[in-house]
């Protein structure tokens, strides 16, 4: 690419590296970094600067933290006795989307994937025992993904919380609002005809 | 969204600015960069900030460069009796990579545009008219994209440069290799068929 500068050719390649970025989104964004008010380059350079200068895990559920605690474990209005466990931070932030739950998290970092050479100890465990151990937890809501790895590690926990004084629950699975029942597949059906509830 | 840290917010932010990237990419992107080894991720964010303090136009065909000439205009092999004229920066890219190509370029750094208020005056045109004009060049090549405000801008230049001792010609327009007639379309095949050549 004798085309294109030293620099350029450089910015090319670091953004390739992004996830769902080729080549050719690449070429496209190092192009709109170069045309647009020099602040706004400058300000993502900073920001993602910023975020590994300041971004650590929280101390107490793994989430991503700027302080000692993440937003969600140092707020006093969330309720102490709910630890819902999600596989990772991105997880965390959609189910705060939701606006529903105002309990706490766990954040696992990951899920047991044998094949993928992912042991239950290479994940948070030891510390989310620790926490249901520490008292003052009357539930943990499994939140890990609907896939096989991620009802396994559901599975291993469930297991391992057996013994302590609390309560285990999973995520509904139905159908979802919105979708149309002749499109949705036998899987999805079982799962809303196991779990129905009462009107 | 109280749950993401302020720097995390940030960058979302500043990545959902980029073209082509929503809400959801920016924070997929913002949890990859959280999660790469850090000299991954300060990486990208130095590659931005040097190329905005390193890139600037090109003195005589306004790609980009990093001294006073860009790598092109500084290479004594390229034929400087043809000068292909672009809209942007990424145009000439994209024929460069074709190959064939050995002459120089000129960059217009747009198109004329009258409904997005873009005149002559805001592009290079008056640079291109003086490159001729201090002579050597024998042929001027359109390579502004074939849309209607391209070919507007290919039009008024070469009304301009017939004034001049040059020749004007134009990209080939056809059928494109690899494709199927079938599925091509009237306009394209119309040029196809106009612009006919002998075998």
């Amino acid at each position: 690419m004798s085309q294109v500068t030293q620099s350029i050719g450089r910015l090319i390649d670091e953004l390739g590296k992004l996830p769902g970025i080729g080549r050719k989104s690449a070429e496209r964004l190092a192009y709109h970094l170069l045309r647009v008010p020099s602040t706004e380059a400058i300000g993502l350079a900073d920001a993602i600067r910023d975020v590994r200068e300041n971004v650590h895990y929280c101390r107490s559920c793994y989430n991503l933290a700027e302080g000692e605690l993440c937003p969600i474990c140092s707020d006093s209005r969330r309720d102490s006795a709910q630890i819902c466990v999600v596989e990772q931070p991105r997880d965390l932030m959609a189910l705060e989307q939701a606006s529903v739950y105002r309990g706490l998290y766990h954040v696992l970092l990951g899920r047991i994937a044998p094949l993928d050479g992912v042991g239950p100890d290479q994940l948070t465990i030891d510390r989310l025992i620790e926490r249901v151990k520490e008292g003052g937890v009357r539930e943990i809501i499994m939140a890990t993904n609907p896939t096989v790895e991620g009802d396994g590690t559901a599975l291993y926990l469930s297991n391992l919380l057996a013994q302590l004084p609390v309560k285990v629950t999973r995520l509904a699975r139905g159908i979802t609002t919105g979708s149309v029942l002749e499109y949705t597949n036998k899987e999805v059906l079982a799962d809303a005809l196991t779990g129905r509830q009462q009107l």
